[in-house]
C-alpha cells in the first residue's frame, strides 16, 4: 500500500488517533525537547527530564559547595546502590541485586572476570557474534588475562555450543544493529544446561521494555545508563549479581569504595557484603545524581505500558515505510513480529550520507556500519506523528 | 614559644602580613566559600570554582538538551584528551601523555596491568607499604590475575629490594597520612636501574606542587581529579604514559572508546594511536566537563608561586600549632622541612572525636586512623588566617 499523495489523510489520522489513545502522552513534557526536531536517536542518547537541570544546580551550589564532604554521609556514599535500586523494578530484580558504578565497558570487564571466578575449570567465554563492539574487545582482554578462550557465535546456534568447557556466556538482549530481541530465558536455560553462568548486556533493552533477570534465572548483567534511562552523555552504568552468587563474587577492581569499611583504610581488601562489592574507585558523583533525577520520571510508570508503546510506535513505522517508501530503496531488517526492541533499523543504500541529510532535515537518527539507518523510538517522550514525520522526510530524501 | 593569650597579636599580625603579600590572594574569590567556615579539607574534596555552575548548566541545558549527539563531534568526544592538556602543565608532562577517564582505582589498574606487560618475564610488583589503601588492594588483584607477587616495603628501603624481577613500582608522590613528599627522582633512578618501570599516584601532590614527570623520566602515573583539582565529588581520574612507551602499551580495558576507528564497530580491537588508548568506554561527560571547567581557574598561574604559598600555609600552621597547642595534646607528623605536600597532619588522642567536634565549629579537616588529624592547605583558596583560626579552634578543643 502506497499512500496517495494528494490524500494523506490516512496515517495522519492513524497517528493522531494512536497519540491520542496514549496512557504515557503526558510523560512527553517531562523532558526538555526541541518542537522542530525530531529524535529518534534515545536510543544512543536521552533527552534531559526537565528534572535534571535543577537537580544539578542543586548539587552543584549546595551539596558540594555549601556542604563539601558533609554530603558524603548525607547521601553522596549510598548513591551508587540507591540508584540501583531505582533501575531494579524495570530489570525485574529484587532489592539488594543493582549498584550503578563506571562504565558499560568496566562493568563487563569486572562481571566477566568474576563470573569466571564462580566456574573455575572452565576455560571459555561463548559471546554474541553480532555484539556491541566493547563486550567483544573486553571478552578478549578478560580471556587473556585468564588464559581462556573466546567463541563467537550467533545465540541462535549456542544450544549446540555451549558445553562442559563454557565459563561464562555474554549475550546482548537487544542487537544494537538490526534491533531484535533475543529471549534471555531460553539463552539462560541453556547455558544452565551446560553449567555456565549468562552475562547479559541490557543496554539496548533497559527502560524500553520489561526484563526479568531474577524470573529468568539471570545470573549478571550490565546496562547503560545514558540511553533509554536518560542519564546524560557517558552517565555511569549499572551492574546485576544475582543475590546468591554475590557472598562467592570477587571483582578484580577492588578499588576502597566496595571495602567493608572504607573508612578504616586498612592494608588488606575484604569487600562489603552484597551488591556493593561491585563498587571500584570514589563513585562519580554528579553523574550519579543526574542519572538519579532521570530516573525520578519513571514514578508510577509501568514497564508493561511502556512496552505497548514501543510496539506500538515501532510498528507504526514499520507500516508508515511501507507505504511510502519503495521497497527497493530502504528494506526493514528489524524483527516485524514483537521479537524487536524500541527501535527500527533500515538497510539502505548510501546509508550513513542519508542520515545526515536526514539530520540536516531535523530528523536524527544514527548510521552503523556498513548500510543501517538505525531509529530508535523512547516510549516516554515519542510520538506516533515523529515517526510518520521521519518516514515522510525519508521518503523526500531517498 | 606559647602565644600570651593577653597580646595575640604576633599571630595575627603574622598571618595578615603574609595574606598581604600573597600574589596568589585574588584566586579565592574564583571559588564559592562559605566565609563562616575554615575548609581545610581541599586535599580531599576541593570546592566548586565559581565558573562551575554556570557551565554545568549549559552543558545539560544547551549541549546535552538542545544539540544531543551533535555534540559528541562538537567538544565531546574528544574531552579526555582536552581535559589531560589542562593537566599536563601541571605535571610538567609535554602534549599528548594524559588523558581523564574513570577513576584513580581503574585507571592504576590499566597502568598496572599496562606496565607489567611493558616488562614481560618480570613477577614482581613494588609497592609503598603506606600507600592509600585502594592502590594495594588493585596491586593485589594485578598481581592475582598475571600471576605476580606483591611486595610492600617503604619507599625508602626500595634501593635494596628491587631487582631484576621487579616489573613496575608504584610509589605514591605524597603520603596521604603524614603529606611527606618523597622524591619522585631518585625513586625513578631506583627503579630504572633495576630496568623496573614507575608507576606513580600523584593523587596528593597535583595541583599543590609542581611536578616533573618528562623530566623526572616517569614512566607512568595517575592522579585524582576532585582534590586539589577540584573537578567535584568522585571526577574522573587522569593517567600520563611516557610518550615512547604508548606505542606498545596495551590496556586491560580495551572499551570502544580506545578503538582506532570507534564508529566503525568493528569486531576486532585496535588502538588509537598515543595516549587516547587509555580510554575505555563513553566518557562521561557531565563530569569531564565539569573538571575542564574547574581547571579554568588555573590559568596563568604558575604552579611554582602555588608551592610557594603551600610551603608557607602550612610552615605557618606548624608555627601557630607550636605556639598554640600543648606538645603532649598533639603532635606534628608531617615533615617540618621542604619535604611535605600541602597538608599537615597531627597525631592525637581521640583524633577521630576532635575532627568531629572541630567540624562542629566550623573548621573542616578530617581524620585519618588510626590517630590523625588531617589539614589540607589548598594553595588557591586558603589563607594563613585561615590556618591560625583552625590551630586556635583545635587548642579551645584540646
Amino acid at each position: 500500500m502506497r499512500e496517495n499523495l494528494g490524500a494523506p489523510v490516512d496515517l495522519d489520522g492513524a497517528a493522531a488517533a494512536l497519540d491520542d489513545a496514549d496512557p504515557l502522552a503526558h510523560l512527553r513534557g517531562r523532558y526538555h525537547l526541541d518542537e522542530r526536531v525530531v529524535y529518534l536517536d534515545g536510543n544512543s542518547l536521552g533527552p534531559p527530564a526537565t528534572v535534571v537541570a535543577a537537580r544539578v544546580a542543586s548539587v552543584v551550589a549546595d551539596e558540594w559547595g555549601r556542604r563539601l564532604i558533609g554530603s558524603w554521609a548525607d547521601g553522596w556514599w549510598d548513591a551508587p546502590e540507591r540508584v540501583g535500586e531505582l533501575i531494579a523494578p524495570l530489570i525485574g530484580a529484587a532489592p539488594g541485586q543493582v549498584v550503578v558504578a563506571d562504565s558499560t565497558s568496566v562493568d563487563i570487564f569486572k562481571l566477566l572476570v568474576g563470573g569466571v571466578r564462580l566456574r573455575q575449570g572452565r576455560h571459555e567465554l561463548v559471546i554474541d557474534a553480532d555484539t556491541f563492539p566493547t563486550d567483544r574487545y573486553i571478552a578478549d582482554s578478560v580471556a587473556e588475562l585468564m588464559g581462556l578462550t573466546v567463541g563467537a557465535l550467533p545465540l541462535d546456534d549456542l544450544a549446540g555450543r555451549v558445553g562442559a568447557g563454557t565459563a561464562v556466556v555474554l549475550a546482548n538482549h537487544v542487537d544494537y544493529r538490526t534491533g531484535r530481541l533475543h529471549d534471555l530465558a531460553a539463552i539462560t536455560r541453556t547455558a544452565h544446561d551446560a553449567g555456565a553462568l549468562v552475562l547479559a548486556d541490557l543496554s539496548h533493552s533497559v527502560g524500553a521494555l520489561p526484563v526479568h533477570l531474577d524470573a529468568d534465572g539471570v545470573d549478571l548483567a550490565v546496562g547503560c545508563g545514558y540511553k533509554f534511562l536518560g542519564g546524560g552523555p557517558g552517565a555511569p552504568a549499572f551492574s546485576y549479581v544475582r543475590r546468591d552468587l554475590q557472598a562467592r563474587f570477587r571483582t578484580p577492581l577492588p578499588g576502597w569504595g566496595g571495602h567493608r569499611e572504607p573508612f578504616a583504610m586498612a592494608a588488606g581488601y575484604q569487600p562489603v557484603e552484597g551488591i556493593g562489592r561491585l563498587r571500584s574507585g570514589t563513585p562519580d558523583i554528579l553523574s550519579l545524581l543526574t542519572l538519579e533525577a532521570a530516573l525520578s520520571v519513571w514514578d508510577g510508570v509501568l514497564i508493561d505500558d511502556v512496552r505497548a508503546k514501543s510496539l506500538s510506535l515501532t510498528a507504526f513505522f514499520v507500516r508508515c515505510v511501507d507505504a511510502l517508501i519503495p521497497a527497493d530503496a530502504a528494506r526493514v531488517v528489524t524483527p516485524r513480529g514483537d521479537s524487536r526492541g524500541s527501535q527500527v533499523s533500515l538497510a539502505c543504500a548510501d546509508a550513513e550520507q542519508v542520515i545526515s541529510r536526514l539530520i540536516d532535515r531535523g530528523v536524527i537518527g544514527d548510521y552503523r556500519p556498513p548500510d543501517l539507518l538505525r531509529f530508535g523510538f523512547a516510549p516516554l517522550y515519542t510520538r506516533h506523528v515523529d515517526a510518520l514525520a521521519a518516514a515522510r522526510t525519508l521518503r523526500s530524501l531517498l
